[in-house]
């Protein structure tokens, strides 16, 4: 798949703008470093924005729902109608997520890139290949056509949602899901099943230990082809992936491609980025991550992918949500750096003589 | 000082409001658990306010300044003019606390309990004792007489700017304040110097060593008068305290008496917290804490109080700025619990059998 868009050029960091914003921080009326994360958040959305003013003020979230074959293995707590049932609860307001955008003045599209719904839900876009992907733990969860479409659907959602923000937030629904996301895991950062698959919306040990053997079945099946693959990613995503997980994927090359920062949410989310930067290593310039999970698996997957998150409540819920939580820390960044009075214009006093 | 106000009976927490706040939780449309911290906060905040809906939308900040005659020891990276400029600031809204409590619409009440200013400074509530502290290294701190009124000015500040609040912010401004801080936390919590003492607003470690001697000296001269003393926080607030620490511990009394609950900031305000506790133990009970700070000695004075922060972003500002960064989540905490969808509601079907 050489020359596909997805490995098309990301944009670049303005280093300029990292530079002026590190200035301007070190002129502050505080000790330099003194607000710690919060300053390099600021510089690093500079660096992104090109933007001596970084804001996130628009912050579309963009939440991808799909269903997953391997359900069938029992590896959810929840059965699969619950996707659906749940997209309703986002379009109706009451589903976390749609809770915190409302709080949060963020605009919350939702796109079925791969529920079982026949027909549409009302309030979601309808961009999908098929109805849930097929059994990972006995055949391909996609065909080849299945996952180009889908990555191109979440480019359109970035094209058709995206347009004139500054961050994007990206979610997911999908029962079933931290299946996928950990046989990825597995696949692409070569950590072992083994204490990585977690308990997902609340499995008892028990049914942890055959979630586990699910994803061992699968990566024996599946390992080999994924390995001599000339895009693993690709590859991974295809055999072990969602759809949902797909679309993210899609979304987070396009958002790089065109300069829009990802803040990334949760354990799904994150195995959505380490797809994309294997399809394109470019990506990761672009991501910012929000949390760290009590998924079991999380803090490795953020590990291989050279991530330290803002937060660590340990949240286990996916929809974007825990993004939607750390975003307030990125607004309330920006307007330190921009709206803090410097030493010079306030008149305080600098360190004093060792 | 038995019968003191401060020793009086501390609000009770409502068992029944946690109760049916916990039964809430479980009925969201959610993995029971899966929004993790934010949950406990929602229950906690419902049974401090005795509220089904608990809620964080009034919130004063109550900033306390005050300056340290410890401070001639080269115990600070800055000089003592810099706590006056900095009030100055703060009312001018340029410094950090100022730009936050804009942007998240919180009262910004400014108390001088003991600045070097000889007049007012403009914007910012006179009720002080004394300018500045005596050397805590070479003598008392304060009188009881001192202690007494600054104790009193934090409960005056609670009364005139804490009424109808949901919830208080404490903030502090003083230059050479970890020092007092550090010094209570030695002596009221047992923890040796050696690697509490840090770098305050930005020593190097051969001035973090020489403030590290003289926490030590301090420590060596009052420490058996606090020991011996029939209230240790007392005695240790007067000998190797500070006004604003002072101020802010009568706060903390004051509220959790009327029932309020109160955000505890950094380093300074968690000593300020340890000396509160001591003067009375219910207390704790109205005590959420925000983040650990980067300042050496933070981790183990919040283990000292059982307190585990929100957040951990490496701040070491002070003002209440860590405070007022994880208000948002209290906020977020609260909607998600008040406004999201039981599955009943949402008509979405509960975990399947296993």
């Amino acid at each position: 798949m050489a020359g596909a868009w997805w490995s098309g050029d990301c944009a670049v960091l303005s280093r300029e703008h990292a530079e002026r914003a590190e200035a301007r921080q070190a002129c502050l009326t505080k000790p330099p470093g003194a607000l710690g994360r919060l300053e390099t958040l600021a510089v690093e959305l500079a660096a992104m924005q090109a933007r001596d003013r970084p804001r996130a003020a628009r912050v579309p979230v963009l939440l991808f729902a799909a269903d997953h074959g391997v359900v069938a293995q029992g590896v959810s707590a929840f059965p699969a109608e619950v996707t659906v049932q749940m997209l309703a609860n986002f379009a109706a307001g009451g589903a976390a997520i749609a809770v915190l955008a409302r709080e949060l003045g963020l605009p919350l599209h939702l796109r079925d890139v791969g529920t079982l719904a026949e027909g549409p839900v009302p309030g979601a876009t309808v961009d999908k290949p098929c109805r849930g992907t097929r059994d990972l733990s006995a055949e391909a969860a996609m065909d080849a056509v299945e996952v180009a479409h889908v990555l191109e659907a979440g480019r359109r959602a970035v094209d058709e949602a995206g347009q004139d923000a500054d961050l994007l937030l990206l979610g997911e629904m999908g029962i079933g899901n931290t299946t996928p996301a950990s046989a990825l895991a597995c696949a692409l950062a070569a950590l072992p099943a083994d204490g990585l698959v977690g308990a997902g919306t609340g499995l008892d040990d028990a049914r942890i230990e055959g979630k586990q053997r699910v994803i061992e079945r699968a990566l024996a099946l599946h390992g080999g082809a994924i390995a001599a693959a000339p895009t693993p990613a690709l590859e991974a995503l295809r055999r072990v992936g969602g759809l949902e997980i797909a679309a993210m994927a899609g979304a987070m090359v396009a958002a790089a491609q065109r300069g829009v920062p990802v803040l990334v949410d949760g354990f799904i989310v994150s195995a959505a980025a380490l797809v994309a930067v294997g399809l394109n290593p470019g990506v990761r310039d672009w991501l910012l991550f929000s949390h760290c999970s009590a998924e079991r698996g999380h803090a490795r997957l953020l590990e291989a992918l050279d991530a330290t998150p803002l937060l660590r409540l340990d949240l286990r819920l996916g929809e974007g949500s825990g993004a939607a939580l750390a975003l307030p820390l990125l607004r309330l960044a920006c307007a330190l750096h921009n709206d803090m009075a410097t030493f010079e214009e306030a008149a305080v006093a600098g360190a004093s003589p060792a």
